[in-house]
């Protein structure tokens, strides 16, 4: 099949990339490196050095004799999409390009309009580009689980059955968003649904939970073809922090009392879920959505399972805190969010296709630890210095 | 109080400033003027010749003693907005100011997005300026009845009670919007109760009906204080297009089969439902909804009333078409909507208020017919030319 990968220089692009380019597809890389604007912007830098996503093409090449096209350019740019549309034309579109990070949209208003222009004009060019140029292909867009917010009640995949006054109608799952990166990525599923309605396109929306892991089996080749591993208060992601926290022997930073609930998956899994998803494409028209995600976990359970591994892989403590254990540090909750409440999100879609998970485990953590050992960290990056609520 | 009215060029902005300051309400009116950019780039023009807004400021000022504040600006510009709420130090805002069109939105790309951006943007700026320099203030958001779409349960005020799998929430009653317009209704609404449940600001959104009518008490003063009634397919809402028509003594346009139903209410109710909310202001921290409309009727319905009230008052027929009463044209229905559905919209909470409606009757829309006597009507501004789905 024709994958185009829109963000491929991303945490979750580049692997993408290399994952459906190792099945023998044939695979479109675009960005614009906006991420990378912002890390410079932060002074954050990824865990290990990355090369450029075009040295990574060649080596990419170089090692695996697949080609991956690559192309530079901006979704709001309108004349970029659809003449990459147009020449490219696709049968299966992967929208990671997105503003990913909800500190980041909660930082000033720049951040929180530049997050909801980027991520809602980009989505917008890229459908009406579909439309015109490719009105069969399949999109395949990456949401988060985040868009739905702890609701009272079971969380179900994008769509819940009301019976309400003595009727009934299946309808989109209420959302409530807690940030204005979340609040985009609600803005975009609606977009989607309406323009499969409207233009008879079709579309996977992936309400994806928290990713963590290093390495993916591409990656794992040489660390030529790492992708970009953030372990910072804007682009880390909780287990990730952990890891990075736990493996440089200072203590883990749980927001709040920690018994925040929410979905989780490898990184290998997000791989198989997006491939599963294209291999099995809606039908004209429909508006499908996943839960992506295999595990649900408290902050708190998953800091101590980092905590548990860490100090069984370090008995002797750290290198730069020899003799002690690690353990939990409780900060103030940067974030506005219930910390106790129900939280049952179904997730038996993907499943239903055939994922088979890769689980996290005492033994998993270990294996992730080892495989960042002797790594360089900067404290300064981790410490959460954006807060929900100061606007 | 000090009412500051955001969109007061428009045909519900202008009839709200008057209505405010005759009630010794201090007000500021704001407009861009983008909805008469619009009016030029298609040859529209509203049905009655209207002043500047800046003539008719001064028009109300001799004939009512009055000043209403004039200030010119976009809420795309946040500085305008930041400064703008910093001096003006508002107890109420009533943000009309937005692309009001869902035909306008559906007829490019460059439409859709402008509106999305225009509507979204906006109206975040206007949350960050608040939350800045007038976190007090109450809010008062014009959304639509058209961000439910038409599900097959009764409609509720922005949120319904779910029982689901034995458990139970209050959650945001779930949305499915018609038009790239409509949509960007709905983002405006998730952000807005985002910012009151993050900064503890005060909104009542309401999602109002169509509306029709051409006067208000203020406008009936003189003819000099018109606001911009349109019959046009852009901007003519349904009984204002049906209303022209039918004086005209050309048929009524009813799209597809007719049997569409919405909510309607006279533009004087629109005013009474404003001051309502502004009088009863929610808590800080609430985001209340309210559906301001009065009664429902199908698109049919609507067209034999009109059609009788005119032949009623235009026995003879009209003078374009001597003898001939007049009826009714069904034409394709440009839009992507269900004509046979369910629908039942909850619309009690302005009603505890003490709105009293001014209903739909033969006898009003006679006087609304006797009201627009000898209007010049352009016929070529009047069939639907743009289609949901050419995209």
């Amino acid at each position: 099949m024709k994958i185009l990968v829109l963000g491929a220089d991303g945490y979750l692009g580049w692997p993408t990339c290399m994952h459906f380019s190792s099945l023998g597809h044939d695979v479109t890389a675009v960005d614009n490196f906006s991420k990378r604007r912002i890390e410079l912007e932060d002074g954050i830098q990824p865990l290990f050095p990355i090369h450029t996503l075009h040295k990574r093409v060649e080596i990419w090449k170089a090692m695996s004799g697949h080609q991956i096209q690559l192309t530079v350019g901006d979704l709001t740019n309108h004349r970029f999409v659809y003449k990459l549309l147009e020449e490219d034309l696709p049968d299966v579109i992967i929208h990671y390009a997105e503003q990913p990070s909800a500190p980041y949209s909660m930082y000033t208003r720049e951040n929180a309009v530049y997050t909801q222009y980027n991520n809602v004009v980009g989505n917008l060019n890229l459908l009406f580009a579909m439309q015109r140029n490719c009105p069969d292909a399949h999109l395949i867009k990456l949401g988060s689980m985040g868009e739905y917010g702890t609701p009272n009640i079971d969380i179900e995949e994008g769509y819940i059955d009301i019976e309400h006054n003595g009727r009934h109608d299946r309808l989109p799952f209420p959302k409530q968003p807690g940030s204005f990166y979340h609040l985009s990525k609600v803005h975009d599923s609606h977009n989607i649904m309406f323009a499969c309605k409207l233009w008879n396109l079709r579309a996977t929306d992936l309400n994806q939970g928290v990713v963590y892991g290093i390495d993916t089996e591409e990656t794992q080749v040489s660390a030529d073809l790492n992708t970009s591993f953030h372990y910072d208060h804007i682009f880390g992601t909780v287990i990730n922090r952990f890891l990075v926290q736990a493996l440089a022997g200072i203590e883990l930073t749980v927001y709040g009392g920690g018994s925040q609930t929410r979905g989780f998956l490898d990184i290998r899994d997000t791989l198989k879920c997006v491939e599963l998803a294209a291999l099995n494409p809606p039908l004209n028209g429909e508006f499908r959505v996943f839960n992506q995600f295999t595990e649900q976990f408290s902050i708190i359970e998953l800091a101590e399972l980092v905590c548990d591994a860490a100090n069984i892989l370090q008995p002797g403590g750290s290198k730069l805190h020899p003799g002690i254990p690690v353990g939990i540090e409780y900060v103030e909750n940067p974030r506005m969010e219930a910390e106790n409440h129900y939280y049952n999100a179904k997730h038996g879609g993907l499943t239903q296709l055939g994922l088979e998970p890769h689980l996290l485990t005492l033994d998993s953590v270990i294996e992730m630890l080892k495989a960042m050992n002797s790594v360089q960290i900067n404290h300064n990056l981790i410490q959460p210095t954006i807060k929900w609520q100061s606007g």
